[in-house]
């Protein structure tokens, strides 16, 4: 049998020892409310600070642009709503493959009299050119289109669809969750108004993300009250999530200039592994995709009950993005790339990450090809 | 010299060592994302269940009553902008003496068409009867009152209010977010419609907080994605936090039957000591007070030098409520309870909790006893 593996990175990730080891002390004897004017507190707010930079050192930004969140869901809905809520109502534009918090939350806007419009994307997972320029001519005042996908791992050309943007005016948003970590993040050379990063994709805890944005857009709260983040989030801060986000932030940065290239490594002996048994890839035409992220369908097999299988001998995968795995519907995503339902239903996510290595990729291979094999079986004895 | 002692207990509370225990599996092996449907996920998925069961018995509501969020602000704000959205615009009543995190909010309702109302209360710091009914003669179509106030730790007569305001058909929603763990709470028999509890400040992490709510108000998501938590609260659950708060949840209820009556000895004697030493106590007059709570001012001495001075030797106390301390005005809970300013500048509250020690209690009465000596003596001095 195989030793159990963890290929599901992109849903989230082990938190690194290093970062719990950073976060125990704020956990222990250091549980001061940062708001609270003694000691404990003091020691509370010296920790956030201290995250905070560490946030803007990885992500190109300067600290005061930083505000913490209790989650990438909670900063992609503080952008769309809060500057809605300070602008007229108009277009807010969003690309047809954002994941459900930046959806979602774009098309409740609807009820204040503005209009949703998704950016269609090619079959490659890209903002399709012809599109996208049909919508700025709509000019959105809202625009939020992705970094890399959850799903495919598809980047964008964001400081590209930025610049087209710019005669809009349009304040630009873009979700980086997935990349941060896994390439280089950097909010001045993307160019944008505001970025999404979140600590539980990069080996620190749940319950800490940030919105990362320009003072020049006014933000209104989602969570009013004592006034905490510069009067955009309250809340007592999770001070020992906050500050392991800030060391899995100071990790990530310093992987940078090895990590990628080891997992697109592992990601190209998995992809060569996929291509024998049949699977088509998802986003392999793209310029550009995240170095860990394999999103295939084998003709025939169904995505789920693949899932299930390969769940059951310790290979822990995705069939879709993990936040909407409650819903069996084909994913949005393939569907926006114009892949068939069918197809669709058989997509399977395999995100490689810091603990994946070369013998778990052999040992996945094994072990799909068997299932594979005994698959299209039932399928022949069943047609 | 005196050993350190922490008393400010309702700004927050050390982690309980068991809790952390709880709690540490889900930072590490158990990393799971509980959307996930694998067996990482799954694990996370029955931690969350459990948690929400442990809430549930510690508040008497039903699991499917509690709406898991990251922070009692962010429930308030759930509740008052969430119950907003699906009404239509009409009269919000909240007590004067409410944490800003419910009367923010509710201030920015105004925005859309709303009007917000201020219940006064009388100078023991409980809801002024005539104020009261004055309020309802005017159909509020939301009402929230605190169940113990932060500051002075009164409590309010929840279930003769919701009674009174049964015939306007309003929403009651009440923060117990301080009465948790310190008095009973119980969501059927305050007859409230939403209650909010928050995990650290029961000995629970940071970074956890729900709000029961009653499946009859409909409530609008402030944060909207992949549907967590029945659509109510979108984004990746902090599993290990939602663990920690359910287990500080189930610690606090086992201690209900001793505690309080210890802390309250521990109070009495503080009160004692500090009326030798001329103190004001506010909120004397209530009938139902939290054990653990005191507000005090010592004629002609400011609050915050007697709060820096006691910081220096080691006592952790507050001179307002934490969330607003970075405000130096005088506290708005004092002012509505008709107290001078002058007077409400002198406020000083210790609030006490499970490692309270009666040598603490003693330690802090000689310490205090000199500081004030010694600050009347400058005073007499400069005068």
């Amino acid at each position: 049998m195989f030793a159990p593996a963890y290929l599901d990175y992109n849903a989230t990730t082990p938190l690194e020892p290093a970062v719990l080891d950073a976060m125990l002390p704020y956990l222990r004897e250091q549980f001061g409310n940062a708001s609270s004017r003694h000691e404990y507190g003091r020691a509370a707010r010296r920790a956030i600070d201290e995250a905070r930079q560490q946030v803007a050192v990885a992500t190109g930004a300067h600290p005061t642009e930083v505000v913490f969140t209790s989650c990438g869901s909670e900063a992609n809905n503080l952008f769309i709503k809060g500057a809605a809520a300070n602008l007229k109502a108009g277009l807010v534009a969003v690309s047809a493959i954002e994941h459900p918090c930046v959806r979602e939350p774009a098309k409740a806007l609807k009820r204040q009299q503005w209009t949703m419009r998704e950016i269609g994307v090619d079959a490659a997972g890209r903002v399709d050119s012809a599109d996208y320029v049909a919508v700025l001519a709509q000019a959105p005042k809202l625009i939020s289109v992705m970094l890399a996908n959850n799903e495919t791992g598809v980047m964008q050309d964001i400081p590209a669809l930025v610049e087209a943007a710019r005669s809009t005016r349009a304040w630009f948003h873009s979700d980086a969750v997935q990349a941060l970590g896994k390439v280089p993040v950097d909010f001045r050379a993307l160019g944008v108004n505001a970025l999404t990063v979140s600590s539980h994709k990069i080996g620190g805890p749940k319950g800490a993300a940030a919105l990362i944005v320009d003072k020049r857009v006014e933000i209104a709260p989602l969570i009013s009250g004592g006034g905490h983040e510069r009067g955009l989030r309250s809340g007592t801060e999770n001070v020992a999530a906050i500050v392991g986000f800030g060391a899995a932030c100071e990790l990530a940065v310093q992987r940078l200039d090895r990590e990628p290239q080891r997992l697109r490594a592992l990601r190209d002996e998995l992809i060569e592994g996929l291509a024998a048994q049949g699977a088509r890839i998802f986003g392999a035409d793209a310029p550009q995709r995240l170095p860990n992220t394999v999103y295939f369908s084998i003709p025939g097999i169904d995505g789920e009950t693949l899932v299930g299988k390969l769940d059951r001998v310790g290979f822990a995968v995705a069939s879709g993005a993990a936040c909407s795995s409650a819903n069996p519907e084909p994913s949005h995503v393939l569907l926006a790339m114009s892949v068939d339902g069918d197809v669709a239903r058989g997509a399977v996510r395999i995100s490689l990450g810091a603990a994946t290595t070369q013998q778990q990729i052999k040992d996945f291979l094994v072990a799909l090809d068997g299932m594979v094999v005994q698959l299209k079986g039932l399928t022949a004895l069943a047609s």
